[in-house]
């Protein structure tokens, strides 16, 4: 029994709330490389897709992601895969990981897989859930808004025993432009690098902290 | 050897950046909650030290911290702790934690305690510092702007080993109105009994998520 990793990704209109500080077409390479520095850190511990809108070129060889093509939108495509492991009694877990989650190390995978729970939350900063360990599949993902809180609700709901994994790498997911100092101070991958080669470094003024890019 | 815990504390003016949506008198009685919330998960883990500004009346008797009173800056106040320390050969540890982590358990101070470094150091979102573990009393602080950084340099420079200990609750300093949704949500103490008293409450729409008071 293969612990089952789900990572949902979007290259069209990547990102766009990054728009104020990447073009459109640094958006899509900085996604794929956040992409990346996430499924470095998956591969290995269990079984990797990658679940993407139609027209993804399987990206990372080396990594041997699966791919799933689908069209529904996120909740409806994770749900339907939840749907059939349950009416299969498939016994396996399901981990769902954000592919904007490029601090995270193998640290956290390990810590949400050993955490108690019939389904396991990993928060992201301002309501979100940035990683959902899903051990029973009568659980339904309800991703938008107040995300963290519905996830706990429904979970109560349905009788399950939620456990909470919270942790700064997993919380940190990369959306806006102020989130890119994150990436220089506490980023390890391609992501990091990304931001580096485009010109972006630290800055500490009246403002406060950010990445700025080079003029 | 006992480890002795500073929480620096500043009444006058404290949560400035909060005064969007917190009146003076609010943010005094919020920033005296969040202390609270802090003292209560540090207590009976070491020697607690409030250090305030002269003037600040003994709060929270119950918790019994001891109180510095300084007339210097953050800085300066624990960079002398610390050098009477190295003066009189100080073995034991000292932590600082910072009085506005509402969200913190004391499971982060066990986690930073039991992380191995000469200087431990738990980073706060956007680059700051949120605790500092210091068990060799040749560190100073550098609290300001990209102070992780600057603290992470510093140790390395006078040949310090360097711990991170991560957090998310850790991570969560509670500066701005936007932060206040994190209370919320993942708050268990008086900060979050507070805002809720003064009418606010979770909130999502096309802004965002966030905290929001009633009309």
């Amino acid at each position: 029994v293969v612990l089952q990793i789900i990572v949902p990704f979007k290259l069209e209109g990547a990102k766009s709330r990054l728009s104020p500080a990447l073009s459109t077409e640094e958006r899509r390479l900085f996604a794929l490389a956040m992409l990346h520095d996430v499924l470095q850190e998956v591969s290995g511990i269990g079984q990797v897709t990658i679940l993407s809108r139609p027209g993804l070129k399987g990206p990372y060889p080396n990594l041997d992601p699966n791919i799933i093509e689908s069209d529904l939108g996120l909740n409806d495509a994770i749900n339907s895969l939840l749907e059939d492991r349950q009416k299969e009694g498939l016994q396996s877990d399901l981990l769902v990981v954000m592919s904007d989650l490029s601090l995270i190390t193998r640290k956290d995978v390990e810590g949400i897989m050993s955490t108690p729970g019939d389904v396991v939350l990993s928060p992201g900063r301002g309501g979100g859930t940035n990683m959902i360990l899903v051990r029973e599949s009568r659980f339904r993902t309800c991703y938008r808004g107040l995300s963290f809180l519905k996830h706990r609700d429904l979970a109560s709901e349905l009788g399950l025993e939620v456990g909470i994994y919270a942790s700064y790498r997993s919380g940190c997911d990369i959306d806006e432009p102020d989130d890119l100092a994150e990436v220089l101070i506490h980023g390890h991958g391609r992501a990091k690098m990304l931001l580096e080669k485009l010109g972006f470094e630290l800055c500490e003024d009246k403002r406060g902290k950010y990445a700025r890019r080079l003029p």
